[in-house]
């Protein structure tokens, strides 16, 4: 592991240096001759500015914005780097910008921004907003992440979608959609541990919630979350009006007894094998912390786990959003809609999970390929079927 | 020209349509498996980042940064169109983003904002400076573009330019240049009137008294423009100290007895054949009001004048500022220029000028082709040239 990661780390460097800067912008109008710019300039570009200040929805027809997001960051919670500022978290967002057009066919434009200021973040993205069709949050600390989404959703009329809450927890769940049908468990039956209460374990917890689990606990490092937790902040207080409903108290191992479910977004080798031989049979486990996991996979299937996902690709189940976002963009782009709702994620999770046939469902096989061309048309077409729904 | 006119904004909505968006984000870095995957994101992305954590320089080693500049809009002075608003002006900014790209090899992403509050213009573009190497303003109405431009340059370490100010007197300058050179005319002799006191009539007049022009006299609808000419703003009140060195009263008229250049950004038809027939001889007229010029080249000349430029591609000595700003962007960003100052402005208009040689000049020709290739290498030299002078 250590000479391929410093083989990776080498790599990347020197292909950064190569590529310098991971995407470009080409023009679709080319310009050869006076024609050409009489036509995609002057004068001839005022018709189309002339028709869109009439009707602003012919800017969907005559602009980039019908097909165009901004990855939006500010570089506070950035990978497993933490909070190292705009200009360095320009290379993650460029490559998140890659993966929109790969995956997705959606051009996306990274936007690292110099403040970390609630407000002033706020401000910059609905200033910017008139060119873009979608904004993509990223790497945005929590409790901040929050209200910065809610309080951008309620301005604009184009998606505003944290993608380390909602990308996270709708690959999550598509997951466990899998894992349930594999294992036969029932939704309302079983007892779901969340490990990590930041702002991807917030968003899959309230995900679970929406999709019919109602026994979920929240943890973080001193144990179950309840309401006299100290120190909460404003989300994870009201987190605990929803979760928790025994009231319990005690530590990640005392949650883990007899639970069906386990979801780890927070550290690595936290979760024992006899935490794992505590839960139910057939237990399901998807410990995500990058790169080392919370478990890994051998120990918890030696200790009695039955399906194990983790966000690497060297195991089986890999919980990657890269199967979620492009797609989500894509049909929110394609069916113009102007918020990512709950339903729609929900229809984004069943699609992901629907890509693998019941008779191809096994424990070690729940996930689609991140590569299979079908899932962004997939995820797309679910969310378009629930526009204006 | 009704039918032309019409033919061409036909097409041009209909090419708008078709296009859907001028530019698109192509990525650099392929994803075509996980091993690619693993370089152009997760893991391998984390080392790019860690060395501009470490190292802000590094981000024009790994990121989009050193290629890439924005193209900021509020909508307010848009083309003949006026205060059309952000949305509305999307249009004109991806055509100036194809410019960038196909004439400078320099990505440009519009950014049209929706406030045109200067405080707020000045706090969004500070915002997402990180991620660009330079910020071209555009389309920006006066007095507000002088004190955007301003406190942006002396905020930010990258290039802040205004190209309706800038693009527009180099290459005026440019023209002139040439011009000088045809008539034999010295600049220190020459009586010069700038029609039209916003944005780019200033930027002119600036930049023709910093070449060495002594008697510049700025019009506007009123006439000679003086201390005492009422409703001046700050940047109008400014110039009176630099030009009308006679602190002459009176109207266009008035100002062009004599004179050897007029220089026009204003409105259409408003010099007339007997103001020409008072003007010195071998007199040089740039009327570039569009697309009706301030005088017809046919009338002009046969009034008398020697030298005629307009902003239109279908007569001679067409006066288009696309000679200019790929170019300047093009050599500030390779040469990692912190800011555009005058010694470049100049370096720019005499490296236009001197792609036409002097033994090919004439009244009709002292401009080079906005097509000719070699226009934004020799700009991009000349701006290079000056970095750190």
């Amino acid at each position: 592991m250590d000479n391929k990661h410093s083989d990776t780390a080498g790599t990347a460097l020197a292909m950064h240096r190569k590529w310098n800067g991971k995407i470009e912008t080409v023009a679709k109008s080319k310009v050869n001759s006076r024609e050409d710019l009489a036509i995609a300039y002057t004068p001839g570009v005022a018709e189309p500015c002339r028709a869109i200040a009439a009707d602003r929805e012919a800017a969907y027809a005559y602009t980039i914005k019908a097909s165009t997001i901004a990855v939006v960051s500010d570089g506070s919670a950035v990978l497993g780097l933490g909070n190292i500022g705009p200009l360095a978290a320009m290379p993650v967002m460029e490559g998140k910008c890659v993966l929109f057009k790969e995956f997705g066919g959606v051009n996306a434009i990274p936007l690292c921004l110099d403040t970390q200021d609630t407000e002033e973040i706020i401000s910059v993205v609905k200033n910017i907003a008139p060119a873009f069709g979608g904004i993509n949050l990223e790497d945005i600390s929590a409790p901040r992440c929050f209200e910065i989404e809610e309080r951008l959703q309620e301005i604009l009329d184009i998606p505003v979608f944290h993608d380390d809450q909602h990308g996270t927890a709708i690959v999550v769940l598509a997951g466990i959609i899998n894992a349930l049908k594999v294992t036969g468990k029932k939704k309302e039956d079983c007892r779901v541990v969340v490990n990590g209460a930041g702002s991807a374990g917030i968003a899959i917890t309230k995900l679970l919630l929406t999709y019919g689990f109602v026994h979920v606990t929240m943890c973080d490092r001193a144990g179950i979350i309840g309401k006299d937790y100290p120190g909460l902040n404003w989300m994870q207080q009201k987190m605990t009006e929803l979760t928790n409903i025994e009231n319990a108290h005690g530590t990640l191992a005392d949650a883990l007894k007899g639970a069906d479910i386990f979801v780890g977004v927070s550290a690595p080798d936290i979760v024992t094998p006899e935490m794992v031989a505590s839960m139910n049979r057939d237990s399901i486990l998807f410990a995500m912390a990058n790169p080392v996991p919370e478990i890994m996979p051998d120990v918890a299937k030696a200790a009695g786990a039955r399906i194990i996902g983790t966000g690497r690709s060297d195991f089986p189940n890999q919980i990657n959003n890269v199967v979620a976002f492009p797609g989500i963009f894509k049909g929110a782009l394609e069916g113009r809609a102007e918020r990512i709702t709950e339903k729609m994620k929900l229809a984004a999770a069943e699609a992901i999970a629907g890509l693998v046939p019941d008779d191809q469902l096994c424990d070690e096989c729940i996930m689609p390929e991140a590569f299979d061309p079908r899932v962004a048309d997939a995820v797309s077409r679910a969310v378009k079927a629930y526009i204006g729904r």
